[in-house]
């Protein structure tokens, strides 16, 4: 399999995100919270067809590329080269009127994430970058920014009900007594903040490769750290676990506290 | 002190607002959120800018109304109008580059909430109104949506943290055990979803009368409800507890709960 172009990929990813935008905004607030679980609801049928098309899009592009997708499952996983594929990540804060949902992006070669896309459609924000590609929030790098020490930190985590297993509680519970501000809410957001370095530290858990493997390629790209809980990097179904941070440095001193 | 006109509060509480925003957008995002909390911090800076430059277009339109402001204080509280302002509620947003804060401009006629504004400047998202003026989210009327019982609801809250005591987070979890979906983050937005019907309910503590009199006036404007904890309707310097729900009904659902 040839190796694809780095800026090509890019390019073609942020095609991908310009075509999930406007179906998502479509369908954003045109019902209740919770009727939308239904089966024909919004946020399922704006779900189902962004990824429809996009799978669609890679296909005709890259035909010998597989396709790990949150709605219709894998297409030749094993491929030297998957795309990852969330069209909401954030179903709950889409279904509830919030703007902190994301459409997910990412590229894995041989399993490790090579390029990801962050897109916030009705934040009009859009993170792209990879390890080998410097992050930018729409168009413009996010430069690194120095370490801050765990003391100072700020701790992002959708929802304290993610650990649901009283050890992973724990874990997180004993991070957290570490830093300087606790903050909730936010899903895939939180973790282009972390690229922006507004964020300093994510930890969630009960997640599916397709919620990480976009930030951790953003965030590489712009200096940071993503790993689950024993400290390894995260990759195509690796974990449901894991720790991102801003820099290596804070990552460690984060892993510390998380492994007791 | 003469009545004054409600659709004329509402277009001043407007135009508040419009002098509010250009200044914290200005500010967001330009620095590191730890430092922000300096005293010349950004946000430091944009709060104190917004407030003092409120103030002034108060005391210039209505001379003889109070204001009580998050931080500059008193000035006739008791005077039969007060203004209540909040710069920038979610304060812990702003620093972490989250655009879920907002500016809360309310207006209390002896101490009730009569009018409010919750402004988001990042989303561009205006929610005014009060319980003689349906609210509108940025000039549309949000309609009424039909009541959901318990059991399907959608419940925010900012953060687990703001139930400092025992009691509170007993009281909270009680409630949340019961609701279908609960939600962390969200800041001051969150009571602006639950005027558009998107989010059913929001309970928080630790909170200032600025942090509620405009959401209780906005969701007052939509056919919802805002209490403390023991069922009396929120006014200046009433409480630190709320109970904010879409309909009456599902209020009272909702306070048995929170009562245990």
């Amino acid at each position: 399999m040839a190796h694809p172009d780095l800026n090509e990929l890019a390019a073609f990813a942020a095609e991908l995100a310009d075509v999930a935008g406007p179906i998502i905004r479509e369908h954003f607030r045109t019902a209740l919270a919770v009727e939308s679980k239904a089966d024909e609801s919004p946020v399922t049928v704006a779900d189902r067809g962004v990824e429809k098309r996009l799978r669609e899009l890679i296909e005709a592009r890259f035909p010998d590329h597989g396709i790990a997708g949150e709605e219709f499952g894998l297409k030749a996983p094993d491929a030297d080269y998957v795309w990852s594929l969330d069209p909401i990540d954030g179903t709950k804060a889409f279904i509830t009127g919030r703007p902190t949902f994301g459409t997910l992006i990412a590229v894995t070669e041989r399993k490790a994430p090579l390029l990801g896309v962050i897109d916030c459609p009705i934040l009009d924000e859009r993170w792209i970058g990879g390890p080998g590609l410097p992050t930018t929030l729409n168009g413009q790098p996010v430069s690194p920014r120095p370490a801050r020490a765990l003391a100072e930190a700020t701790l992002a985590t959708t929802s304290p009900h993610m650990f649901r297993q009283g050890w992973e509680l724990t874990a997180f519970e004993r991070l957290r007594a570490e830093v300087r501000l606790p903050m909730y809410g936010g899903d895939c957001h939180n973790y282009g903040l972390v690229a922006l370095g507004t964020i300093d530290l994510v930890v969630e858990a009960d997640l599916k490769d397709y919620d990480y493997l976009a930030p951790a390629a953003v965030i590489a790209g712009a200096g940071g750290l993503v790993t689950d809980w024993d400290g390894v990097p995260v990759g195509l179904g690796s974990t449901s676990r894991v720790l991102a941070a801003r820099t290596p440095e804070l990552h460690a001193e984060a892993l510390k506290r998380l492994q007791g």
